[in-house]
């Protein structure tokens, strides 16, 4: 097993953009626990607050161990903004920009060796966020319509080249004991 | 661009079960979608039927292509009898299971050379689905809890070695012109 210090070092957050409390509960919570399981240090959700969201997301952090942040209701602009002042490049993941599999953006974004900060967004996001303005890179996850959560997911898996998916997270409560058929939970000694 | 024939040659279907008309309309309609978005040619959503969820993924088919079939309300148990008699195996993705990342399980997968059927499950799925009387292969995209929908996306993405990501969807009436910035939809010739 590989230890969470070394995919962790590259920084990443994720800023969710476009969260409607009702209709995206459990859409938003999934791609937080996603961010958070793949190896992202925090979580963004931009513009909006759902102490809901945050109380989910800090339940599973507390169980299962390791840091992540999570902020809320910080608009847009300025997270964008704050991030590139702190020396941080902006990629936003959406149908129609490069694709991840036929072009040559993942290595470009990773040639920058800068912290990274991920835009996910909802149906219509604005526009501005397809520009240089906004983000350095726009990354399409195969350019078919699907989810932010899926997109979110193979980014990840990709950019950390899948060593995210075996890091142990620190402080955690309980483990699961991977197993070929069952169901194993370990209760971790603090 | 690879064509859209050799990945699909790998037949694979996925079984959405525990979906709730209205607590599950977005994250369910986005599993279906990664479904057809990384190559699986059909959909089951398995127990219930939600005719919203069939228009849904009827409509994304007819305006961006492909064929893609979709089935509701097939007992779960009945789907996977009926797939195991005609020579598939079974995959179960849980948090639960060996991992993908750490194991081989994703080659004992392949050599297996079968139709796969993918199970996606929801928060508590039955027990039988651990076992070996149902799944041939219990699969973690990691040990974490994290979303269905993220899962199906890795699962495939890997499985498929990243190439139906580039898939062309024969009949599409439009298709996205990949950018570094801005948008662009073109409509298709019939």
């Amino acid at each position: 097993m590989k230890s969470s210090s070394s995919p962790r070092a590259a920084k990443m957050v994720v800023l969710r953009w476009g969260h409607r409390e009702e209709r995206d509960k459990r859409l938003t919570a999934h791609v937080a626990l996603t961010a958070r399981a793949f190896g992202a240090s925090g979580f963004i959700l931009s513009d909006v607050k759902d102490e809901k969201l945050e109380t989910t997301i800090a339940k599973i952090s507390k169980n299962w161990g390791g840091k992540f942040s999570f902020e809320m209701g910080t608009p847009w602009k300025q997270a964008v903004e704050s991030w590139r002042a702190k020396g941080g490049i902006v990629v936003h993941l959406t149908a129609y920009g490069e694709n991840i599999q036929s072009s040559d953006v993942l290595s470009r974004i990773k040639a920058e060796k800068k912290p990274v900060l991920v835009i996910v967004g909802s149906q219509k996001v604005p526009a501005a966020f397809f520009s240089k303005a906004v983000s350095d890179f726009n990354v399409a996850i195969g350019n078919q319509p699907h989810s932010e959560c899926s997109s979110l997911a193979v980014f990840l898996d990709r950019f950390f080249s899948g060593s995210t998916l075996t890091m142990q997270f620190e402080g955690a409560k309980m483990r699961i004991l991977p197993m070929q058929h069952g169901k194993k939970v370990v209760s971790m000694k603090t």
